[in-house]
């Protein structure tokens, strides 16, 4: 099919939906042309930003009949590019369905547009004494909708579990605007899981409208200890330890010696200078269980010589020792101007090795990395600094992250943990999938949009591509050193 | 495509496997001819035992090339008829895929074949402290790759989640004989979530021949309570409250007065005769932990105004108050020689409705109903009793099933809440799903397997029965008194 013209576009649209929910100069659609991957900026053919279900539904039967490309973006918060415009295609912006339609404290259950924002719901349900725990640290801005598409995680998803696992029931639309149920307020629903399908699913399969979370009872209590240590394995360790002890953790987050200099730079908030790397643990509950397994951790820390500790003594505090990690990233700014964040994923056991490779690349290629992340679930965030001004440095770090991806998953890990595949990793999944695997990940999103107009050319390479590259594929988890000695 | 002859395929089967893993005698194949859905039988064109991965894939590539259908079985427990035969077709039966492949204590992880026993993965892991969590009734016999294809709960899954929630990866062969690895050691995988797909797809994907199981550490302790009431609906709030209170017990398992009557009958555990409905609420973690948690459901269930309570004292006193609900199944063929075991799910605050209209319906087929089930999801498990040798009676049953399944959609509910589809409810899940969602799990099924070969005719109902059927889609959630008081 030969592209659309935007008169003719333009016109069909008019015709469906209010003219001002329409945006179709470049000046107006300028806000549109990237999301937080802003290395990648595209103006569509055209925005829309709807109002309700009814006019998604309208504006997806248009452009299905016209055989426009749709991509779908709610806050535009993520990190991969997967809400990048198509030029030849319409961007769907999701942020006006943003109404709480129903709450249910006694089945703790909410009904939210997809463009309501994660935080909005913890807000709205407070009074309740409920809370949705999956905390994506863009919580404040980020979309509930964009937060299924991603199968965003968080801080706290190490002991509640992804977006996934928070979500019931999911109103999607198809390219051909016809409404699909997908879960149910039931544990488990019968049939395929389409529910557990569209999460992570990139906004390839359909438009997500409408969102069921889970919502929980607010903890008790909790409380955060901060640990220094004299290097990052007996770090790694102690986070081994603790998971091996059957603790799990609110939280359990790891940072190396150059992302605490540079918080202590930003704002001082008492990190250990001199250690290699420190842990926040927090824990939540009932007050009994959380100050039992506060001793439990405190006297691991103490059995893998942590060089120092300070437990959260109030409300207060425990914010504070917060501060640290929370403005990470804003923090290493200070290095360099630029960052880019990868977010590979690995077994637990396998984070001294991984994060000795890392050190070891980042030595090679001359860029310093940063690495501030959700050790407790080996989910890495390694954050390759460099100066977008500097000839060559986004293009040097964009071959860091590749290799560091690669160490990802020779370890046994992933390409990504919580951010998505989006534009950015598309060359890493051929390492990650066989052929047949992608053949298969095609034939599936074929089965939801035939055509192929939603949010064509992401997450997931053509075997065209990942041919052009090589032979890349690396087998899951074929440790490039099997003798070394793991624990 | 004609059906292929039972000599041809045999034939083409002795050059691809060894001779000895292929049944071809009525004789021999007469164990396999139903699952735990005894009513349904019928022998298979031939059975085949393979021994290892290699046999199940020459085995798949020969029925993929003959056009054979091709119905996979584990154990052979399913309640629902999954995997009956087909005359036509092919048995695949996985008990021999027994083998233990790896068990990785620090990342809490086993790697077993598809027919590996789930209480032999808790046995063969104990030495280490840890257990499987999912534990359906069956787990004695039930196998991983069947637990996997039903996605199948227990009492235990309210806590620990299903079984899609403790598995990490899965070796799937397509019916082409390709392998696909789905998920990954990882918290996230990326790409479309293959993983949780094959979570209760029921044998129509793949043939699953390899799963990595998370693994739990044993509870320090573990203590339960059993409640008496005065009335269903007062053990129904006090369901609501321990949940609304925000603790998460291992089990909140409930039984009528029909149950217990059968069950003191059966082997005396000394519940409560006088009650018309029990609770047994059981607590597992750290000794403070269980010990605060166990004191707030006892004020709740004051408060409730339980009419006796008891709090195991030991672990013998432990496993001697589960003795009742644990024999409840058999107990209950004291009634009546022959139990219909029904598997819907509702939202939790809806279980004093429907178990009332479940009671009036049974006072209607004249037909008693024992109801014994998960009370904390909400997953209920009626037993209607009746007696085969009766003229009329299982088909009387088999009505009031269908009225108790359309009870649960309609309270907003499910057909199933781990039994699965099977044979059985076909015709329900044309009142729980649109033609637009039925279609969808079609096309899904088609980009998994084109021709149509893995388990036709089970777990996904074609739109010519549904239609057939006439219009009986109900819309999810549609409470036919919708002006009654909710709690």
């Amino acid at each position: 099919m030969s592209p659309v013209s935007k008169t003719r576009l333009l016109q069909e649209l008019h015709q469906a939906v209010p003219r001002q929910i329409i945006l179709d100069s470049a000046e107006a659609m300028r806000p549109f042309e990237c999301d937080g991957l802003s290395v990648y900026r595209k103006l569509p053919l055209l925005v829309a930003l709807p109002e309700d279900t009814g006019q998604v539904r309208e504006i997806l039967k248009v452009c299905n009949h016209l055989g426009v490309p749709v991509v779908t973006r709610g806050a535009g918060t993520g990190l991969s590019g997967g809400a990048l415009p198509i030029e030849q295609g319409l961007l769907l912006v999701l942020t006006k369905l943003n109404r709480i339609l129903h709450i249910d404290p006694l089945n703790r259950t909410a009904r939210v547009q997809a463009g309501v924002r994660n935080l909005a719901i913890s807000e709205a349900v407070a009074a309740h004494g409920l809370y949705y725990a999956p905390d994506p640290s863009s919580q404040i801005a980020c979309s509930i909708g964009g937060n299924v598409a991603e199968n965003a995680g968080g801080v706290h998803c190490l002991k509640y579990g992804l977006t996934v696992h928070n979500v019931m029931e999911v109103s999607m639309l198809t390219i051909e605007g016809e409404e699909l149920l997908l879960g149910g307020a039931a544990l488990d629903s019968p049939g395929y899981d389409l529910l557990a399908l569209a999460n992570g699913s990139e906004g390839m399969l359909g438009v997500i409208t409408e969102v069921l979370v889970r919502l929980l009872p607010l903890p008790e209590t909790a409380q955060v200890v901060l640990a220094g240590f004299a290097s990052v394995d007996a770090a790694a360790a102690t986070v081994s330890a603790i998971i091996a002890a059957g603790i799990v953790p609110a939280g359990l987050e790891m940072m190396d010696r150059l992302s605490v200099e540079a918080v202590e730079a930003f704002n001082s908030p008492g990190y250990p200078r001199d250690a290699e790397a420190v842990l926040l643990c927090e824990l939540d509950g009932g007050e009994a269980e959380v100050a039992e397994q506060m001793a439990r951790v405190q006297k691991i820390l103490e059995a893998q010589q942590a060089t120092s500790v300070s437990v959260s003594t109030s409300e207060a505090d425990r914010l504070r020792l917060w501060q640290g990690r929370k403005n990470a990233f804003p923090a290493v700014s200070r290095i360099r101007p630029d960052y880019y964040c990868m977010d590979g994923t690995i077994p637990r056991r396998e984070l001294p090795r991984v994060l000795a490779q890392i050190s070891a690349a980042s030595q090679r290629y001359g860029l310093p990395v940063a690495n501030v992340f959700h050790a407790g679930d080996g989910n890495l965030h390694p954050l390759i600094l460099y100066d977008a001004n500097q000839e060559g440095d986004l293009d040097q770090a964009e071959k860091l992250g590749a290799e560091i991806l690669t160490m990802c998953i020779e370890a046994g890990g992933t390409v990504t943990g919580e951010h998505g595949v989006g534009m950015e990793k598309l060359d890493s999944m051929c390492e990650q999938f066989t052929a047949a695997e992608l053949k298969q990940f095609h034939a599936l999103k074929e089965a939801f949009d035939p055509v192929g107009l939603l949010n064509p050319g992401k997450a997931i390479p053509t075997l065209h591509r990942c041919a052009e590259l090589g032979a890349m594929h690396v087998h899951k988890g074929k440790l490039p050193f099997p003798d070394l000695p793991r624990f």
